[in-house]
């Protein structure tokens, strides 16, 4: 088992079947050595997390949402990559939140993707990123986060 | 003619004269082998496509005003490279689409550009994405979408 | 003194301590020879510049929002490069406003910013760069700003 593999096993983590595109478009393209992957939304059992955040639903439940997410985007990386460990760094992700009208706390939304990136990757899961507070998402999910990832040589 | 235009002209799609930036930018950057190009507004003939997705415009119009944003990108290819042939890979679109308040079909809307994409630039038109519903666009388009674009050597 | 660093002093922008990410990631990521910087708010002197874009804050106020952005990131330049001579491009800028229900000039909003970037580092800083209408920004703030940035061999 890879180590990253064992670091998902040890927080419980379960890669779910990654996410097939509701659209013509593709999960991921590597190009040179970034994988860049399409936004994930809080699709998860059950039917995932939708709703609007401050609104319909709280910040605990959009963290989990933006957990979601995370999880989704690891699920992609698995199928992309086969092996987790070819992950150098998380580069970059955004992240959009469904936001209600007084609901400003993007960025502890979008920790709930981040603070998994890093507890599963490591200093390798640590990386920059954007955060907003958008109107509607697809399907009404609370959360979509897109990523770009630099692999391993 | 290139493979590229000759599919476009199969297809009926005039490539407009680029859509000059309305601001202190450029419409694309070249860095390596990446083109990053600018976002791209609902803009054509007659003006284009304006107005709030599922309040005062439908599904079919927006995907039409992903389409123009979609021939916007590619006429900015063509004045980036002279060559549509030297497009490698779409890699990645960024979907923005002004949504009303009860409107969640946002990669149905996006489609318009996606599609358009792979009709003209087959497999190497297949990208990442990311698509969200925002509250308003410039000058009040119905959509805005902007893409990264990996060029042959 | 740098090029960079005389031009930002003839336009008297003293750039501030970069701001620390609210949340578990990094203020930027270097991957190659491009630097990905997270997006930056309109934080400032007195606590910068907060409030819905045509309803709270009018344009002025606004574009004075997104050269905060600006300076913001300039100043993660900064401390990701040391020599601001370094960056040999903006390659692009990711615009979020959050505007109103009648704000459609996002363009000269994120102008703020964009004309900053060619203010002080001239043609390397012409960009592509996306710019749309958000609902809702971290805690309330009216601009953020993300970047990528080409860096010099």
């Amino acid at each position: 088992m890879s180590k990253v593999e064992a670091k998902l096993a040890e927080l419980d983590v379960t890669l779910p079947a990654p996410v097939a595109p509701i659209a013509n478009y593709v999960p991921f393209v590597v190009t040179g050595n970034l994988l860049h992957i399409s936004g994930q939304v809080s699709l998860g059992e059950g039917g995932g997390i939708t709703g609007v955040v401050g609104a319909e639903i709280d910040l605990a439940t959009a963290q989990r949402a933006a957990r979601l997410c995370g999880i989704n985007l690891i699920a992609q990386m698995k199928l992309a990559l086969g092996d987790l460990d070819r992950v150098a760094r998380v580069v970059k992700l955004g992240g959009f939140v469904q936001a209600g009208p007084d609901f400003f706390d993007i960025p502890a939304v979008i920790n709930g993707c981040s603070d998994l990136m890093v507890e599963v990757f490591g200093e390798a899961g640590r990386h920059a990123r954007a955060a907003v507070g958008v109107y509607r998402l697809p399907r009404n999910f609370a959360v979509e986060v897109d990523a770009v990832v630099e692999l391993a040589p």
